[in-house]
């Protein structure tokens, strides 16, 4: 039997309770697995008489995680804190500073300093591991960085947000509408008190911002994602979307283009029939396209306690046993800039929802402008009026054929130049899964 | 810069073809992303002169594969001979004999072999690899032995066989029939001209068997494995399954219950809105069902060269970078021997087609049998008679809730006894899937 595997824990939130247990009560099966024995050896967290289902008394406790993280007597320094700056990012350079292998559930510290982290630990010989920062308890950093190593990406993109998935699966279920779904997924622990990081897209930007430099070798450039989240997305639309044979999804996409790499996050339509479509509440999914596999999906829990847990485990175990890939897939000095895509975002179709005034010749005048901008229509449909006291404007809809994000705006401004429209267009991407 | 990891190759079929050219054409990649050169030192095919495109002339060639395994100048030995015996084995022998560890994606040869060899390997300090044996492009091996190391498994279960998905999937599209749509497989190279290891669900049998070993931590046990092919499958069954709202895939289930493990490939009725339910033509996908994940469903490529070597090229990788996890994900000796469990395959619901003699009382006395052997009946319907010059018979379809295999077989044995039956009866089982 190897020596047992000395871990650093720094954090006692959900997810870092859960890890304590399982450590304590899987030992056996884990040590079988790995060939040697992990314990908790030294733990960081703020509040040490609370309560968390496990015993912590026989444990070495430091106040400060930089503490642990620099004098801990221990083998992998395991990082469950959270935030971009202060306690986390300091206490995983200390760790890094010593060559001790970092383990990390932290999607903001590494979006923002993924690289400069990178860089340390090589200069050190140690490598982060962060199988839990994206997409909870789906192994896409292992799939992407291992299973991946012989192809050439081109497309990464999926649903990274369960607060978001969740919110737009119960709208369409139920009808119900975006402020009471927010509601009752922050009643149910779903979404938090200031939602704003899940539902404007920022979290899932911070995961897309990871994936992309796994994907294309490159560096990581959270600051380049476009970024629109869902609270503009409304019980109609997501009808309209379900008539056209399209369900609403807030995709994460980056992309390979000719003239550079294109991220962003937005809702979008995608087909009703795909896998990823299927993709329900608080799951996760990610699809990868690359060279020799095609396509791959891969779907699975996107949060909660133990699903996080089971990453985080998934990367000590890769520790205890000796494996510790380049933390971004590649040493850092062979990482290229970050190179973005000159086009704005997305190319593909449209679907756009007008509130036009019931005027002889809107109809057509809106069809022109469209077809100025070389953008040619799958479909317009005027629905039923919006309201029966409102009986001037009508919603027209469009779904467009593939075109440019470039020419729908041009368009939209003449068309709202025009007079035609009572509120601004509102305007969703549909993306064309194979 | 690291010695370059020099390959040993056996057999330039599709696979083998496809990762010689890319070893070479991807050189600068991989080197990049794993740190040394990949080399191909040796090579052994059957006829040297055949043009694969590449370039032979300048490889050590063996024209037998066990001479390259134990005399080559190589650090790992690709096996893509194929077969459970004979020179694969042989091969894979010498080479693990030596100490060399092996790359193979060789269902057959785990699947018989797979816990000697395993013994084998732990003997010489060594392991085998084998992502490509299993759901070609998809790293399912990776994802269980790696990133649910810290999980129980419960159930795993998939679609497994390319050329049965591709066939079930265009018997519902165009309402092809099974024997016409199993010729246009065998033009398209989708099956074999004696197709009989894939529709009569061998092939996929392999595979679960060495899933089985992953999920449970137990000896591969292949005998074990119930196996039901596709060509009983008609049309007339998936359009009462799509009626009834699911649709028909040939699933591989191996589960976990109170008296063992169940190993088992049918044809399965699943639920037309479950994920694994878009998996189409020759895609293949695979669940894992445990403790901390929930579920995680995985979906790719399960074929096809470029797919395979990919596998195969993340294994080498692996085996460059100084990864040799366990085979079967432990020690051989940390194996448990593979318990059956006692009851007969599957416990759900059924699908039960009846060709019934058109005659009072029919009806009655068909569903007095199965409450008698407390089936309950989620439905019960009788189509249309079968032909206008037959209207003596008509083909009558139960469903019913979840029940056991002994107690189906037994109610349709009585209701066969009562005379009440044309020809035999048809059942297909339904998968519950969360």
């Amino acid at each position: 039997m190897k020596s047992p595997l000395r871990l650093g824990l720094a954090g006692l939130g959900t997810v870092g309770a859960s890890l304590a247990r399982l450590i304590e009560t899987k030992s056996e099966t884990l040590t079988n697995r790995v060939g040697r024995p992990i314990e908790l050896a030294g733990v960081s967290a703020r509040d040490r008489s609370r309560d968390r289902g496990f015993d912590t008394s026989q444990l070495a406790w430091f106040d400060d995680p930089v503490a642990l993280a620099r004098d801990g007597d221990i083998d992998v320094f395991v990082e469950l804190i959270g935030g971009e700056t202060g306690p986390a990012l300091d206490a995983v350079k200390a760790a890094l500073g010593r060559g001790l292998p970092v383990v990390t559930a932290n999607k903001a510290l590494l979006a923002h300093h993924g690289v400069a982290l990178a860089t340390l630990a090589a200069r050190s010989e140690t490598e982060i591991l962060f199988e839990a920062a994206v997409a909870g308890g789906i192994p896409i950093i292992k799939t992407m960085r291992e299973a991946l190593s012989g192809n050439d990406v081109t497309r990464v993109y999926g649903i990274l947000n369960g607060t978001c998935n969740y919110m737009l699966t119960r709208m369409e279920d139920e009808g119900i509408a975006f402020d009471d779904c927010l509601k009752d997924a922050q009643r149910l622990g779903y979404a938090e008190a200031d939602p704003t990081f899940d539902i404007g897209g920022f979290d899932a930007a911070h995961k897309l911002a990871i994936l992309t430099s796994l994907a294309f070798g490159c560096e990581i450039d959270l600051d380049s994602v476009f970024i629109e989240g869902i609270s503009s997305v409304t019980n109609e639309d997501i009808e309209a979307a379900a008539e056209l044979g399209y369900r609403i999804k807030l995709l994460a996409v980056a992309q390979l283009t000719e003239t550079g790499i294109e991220q962003r996050v937005h809702p979008t339509m995608i087909p009703a029939h795909s896998a990823l479509a299927q993709v329900d509440g608080v799951t996760n999914a990610v699809a990868v396209d690359s060279d020799l596999l095609g396509s791959i999906l891969l779907a699975g829990p996107g949060a909660g306690g133990d699903a996080t847990a089971s990453a985080v485990l998934s990367d000590i175990m890769d520790v205890a046993g000796g494996v510790l890939p380049p933390t971004l897939g590649l040493p850092p000095a062979k990482l290229v800039p970050y190179r973005r895509a000159r086009m704005r975002a997305h190319e593909g179709g449209y679907y756009i929802r007008l509130s036009v005034y019931d005027r002889v010749g809107a109809f057509a005048s809106i069809a022109r402008r469209m077809a100025e901008n070389e953008i040619s229509l799958e479909s317009i449909v005027q629905r039923r009026r919006e309201h029966a006291a409102d009986a001037t404007t009508a919603p027209v809809i469009l779904v467009t054929h593939e075109t440019t994000e470039a020419a729908v705006r041009k368009a939209l401004e003449l068309v709202s130049k025009d007079g035609h429209l009572k509120n601004e267009p509102k305007m969703i991407r549909i993306e064309a899964l194979d």
